[in-house]
């Protein structure tokens, strides 16, 4: 290694800086009462949420993106748990920066095999212990629920960061944040903004990431000309859940399927892709076929999204090019989360504008 | 699951409230000279403190416990070593709550084969590392010895967090306190006061929540009628230790034993269960035949006391009962450690109100 | 147990005082600018520190540890990310215990079989995903590779706090910042100043933290009378690696190689002494037939450095004697780090006297 190249390098893509948030926010006016309601409100779908609430959390976020240094201690005196029973190393770090960023403590767990659930304790109880040590939960684990078996017996707000092959409500909002911030007009209630193609590659049925981010799109349907679920011959049967496919087209998305991924791109503006499933203590990998690449004929101002963390499904030559808004989704999922968590604690009006 | 249902219920039971703590406090009158002379003290057994510094204990807790956002810094700057060498998240996560509350900071050790000792290091040499890294140290560990191996070399408190089958002196100080804010005048210099008859269901000589537990009752044998060791028959030779019935007994304690709890429960005012002995790595079970519910025979203002965690021994239908004690001597247990933690690292006089 | 004898005592060695970091501290004439230059650099090996930014560094530390409750701001709001991808009780501890010193919160991974990585993510993804979480890295992994996969993608500075068999720099710092306590003349530039001779027990070509102790010992040639190298006769073939020797020498540091310790210590003035070398998951034993003790022909002012932990090579029969630093270096590596993590994060400001 030359020893006279350590220094960093702080130029980065236009996607980490605060043009795009600062745009987002200017979109949307602020109507602190939605963020004030979610005092206390746990958060375990992401079918809780009205498409104004979505709104101002988003707007919440871009100012806490667009100011990352301005608010420090709106969370000062609060204690998260963050109870990890399915390891992530990445989710973790995200949640936990964003407590930390605004001047919480957190108490972390990251091994189930090392709680009293291993000796046979109910959730139930583990919860009640929960109420008396902090004032937030995270939590993922592979058991869809066990988050609804701890809510019956708290008193502090949970938040659902990965349940099974469920639901992955704040991976919605961050994707949807991405979204937004790439393109602000589409968050506005302009009737007259330019409409998006989305692809997604993955199976509906099976992803958490996948479910939760259709959920979220279903909230605006305004911003969508088309959502193409693109999948590989043999999840055609199982591609959809009960009600998956109803749902967004009562909402009024426009809903194609297509197995043949660059026959798409040329027309996409967005592609949603992920490969990889969980499904109790492992995962499955879905449409492994499908791979992009800077090879891959996508239009010049086409973006990709990706949750992260990343396989073959994703070629690292496109991390140089303006298609990658994806490492700009993993950045603003903590000023995502920074927002949520700030309402659920009852600190919203300690940065909200007009209270 | 009903999304419309998601907001959290802040209704508590009247044990979770202030009313309690607030008697406690009244019921003893301020000594801060107890409290000041335990700065610097290692706490490894029930056996160090007089009844008079533990009546200074309760009532600190009681101050903490009726104004929970009163002193959220008497502890900045001070960093807890939190080392959880035998795992349990339940003990870990209250001391860390209790620490973080007051200000200070943490440092996690939750698995002992990733660390020195694993490799072969000396306690004696671990502790050495501690004096240069935090100010205060929390120990769990499965070996008995394993504290005395470290108080040679320490130069900054320990607390004994459990040390294999031997002792939990806090666990024993949260005991007390729940049976203290059930009825305050226990702890009073009283002496017209209203005697109670304490069942205990377990092996005194095995477990060593029941075994730190009887010691503390000891210092406080005004208060209690009787003593009612309720064993299984083929625990009858090993029930009690060393001297263990002897120390009671020489305090001025009655005690009888019996192998028929629903005979005994009609005549209890409180009953103190727990079936889980830990022996090394592993445990036991005891008593597993005395369970407890709804519908014992338990008096109308009986009281139930378990540290928890709880096996079959206590059916979760008493959890909405008045009989349920056992939820707030969980809670009260983050006081009371809040209380000696702010003593042992000399920051007492920044919380008792004379000076 | 005797438990009237719980207190701690607080007498320690003078080692732990505060005279030697204020004579170390009057040694060296401040000069911020070689402080402030390390904001944003990487910290990969002790090759990128000049004699001059190592002064300036030593005597920040010095500064620190004479005044250990003068600065605990610092770094407030600042996230360090602590991966022990190898686990490491005693590294992770010095360096979290540093930050939090310095008032900044922290973010901890201790295993690496629970992060992505584990799945096949890459270091690259996992360094992008650093940047948006904290402000600062310390990355201890048992692969020496690992640290510059992760250098292209970071923006935030990271710190080698031990990559496999290389280097260990802030070991190799904290060694020299004690040596220079010992004797403060050894660090200014006075040229009449009575140089040492230094004795290291290890295999430089195998042992990390002898081969950054050697070149740490390069930048200061002018306090070194004569290096001897004192090794088992079965790795005499493989003692230095390429330009090991050469480098010191070409410093101007004479050097001797022995097998005979014994024969060597009446006449050594230092001696740092190490058995474990760390390769890949697991570890060897280097040089375990030499063993110090209170018995050996040890100058009457000699001492003895080890990084620790330590194995029979260092016989606890020293620690109450006057040979003893190793205490004292083992402290002093929790100052040295507080003042090269203030510099990296843009805070040497904050705490240099003159800006």
């Amino acid at each position: 290694m030359n020893m006279n190249d350590v220094s960093l390098h702080r130029e980065r893509p236009d996607v980490c800086g605060d043009a795009h948030p600062k745009a987002l926010l200017r979109a949307v006016q602020e109507d602190g009462d939605f963020l004030l309601k979610l005092a206390d409100q746990h958060v375990v779908s992401v079918d809780q949420f009205s498409r104004e609430t979505l709104r101002q959390l988003f707007r919440l976020a871009a100012k806490y993106e667009a100011n990352p240094n301005r608010f420090s201690t709106p969370l000062q005196g609060k204690i998260l748990i963050s109870a990890f029973y399915e390891p992530s190393t990445r989710t973790r770090l995200s949640f936990e920066s964003a407590w930390h960023r605004l001047g919480g403590d957190i108490m972390s767990i990251t091994d189930r095999s090392t709680t009293g659930i291993a000796k046979g304790e109910s959730l139930s109880d583990v919860a009640e212990m929960f109420n008396n040590y902090g004032d937030c939960v995270v939590l993922r684990d592979n058991n869809e629920h066990s988050i609804e078996e701890m809510l019956g017996s708290l008193r502090i707000p949970i938040i659902n960061a990965g349940n099974g092959a469920d639901e992955h409500p704040t991976q919605a909002m961050a994707d949807m944040y991405a979204l937004f911030k790439w393109r602000p007009e589409l968050v506005s209630d302009d009737e007259q903004k330019q409409k998006i193609r989305i692809g997604v590659v993955g199976v509906p049925n099976k992803m958490r990431t996948v479910r939760s981010f259709l959920k979220i799109l279903s909230k605006f349907p305004d911003a969508v000309e088309e959502l193409v679920v693109i999948h590989a011959q043999g999840n055609a049967d199982e591609l959809f859940g009960a009600d998956q496919r109803e749902q967004l087209e009562s909402a009024g998305i426009r809903i194609s399927t297509s197995q043949d991924m660059n026959a798409e791109l040329p027309r996409l503006d967005v592609v949603y892709i992920n490969a990889i499933s969980w499904e109790g203590d492992t995962f499955s990998t879905y449409g492994s076929e499908f791979q992009l690449s800077a090879a891959s004929p996508l239009k010049d101002d086409a973006i990709i999204l990706h949750p992260l963390a990343r396989g073959d499904e994703l070629s690292c030559d496109l991390d140089q090019t303006p298609h990658n808004w994806y490492f700009s989704q993993a950045r603003g999922a903590v000023f995502l989360r920074m927002a949520l968590l700030t309402c659920m604690v009852q600190r919203a009006e300690r940065v909200i504008d007009v209270v």
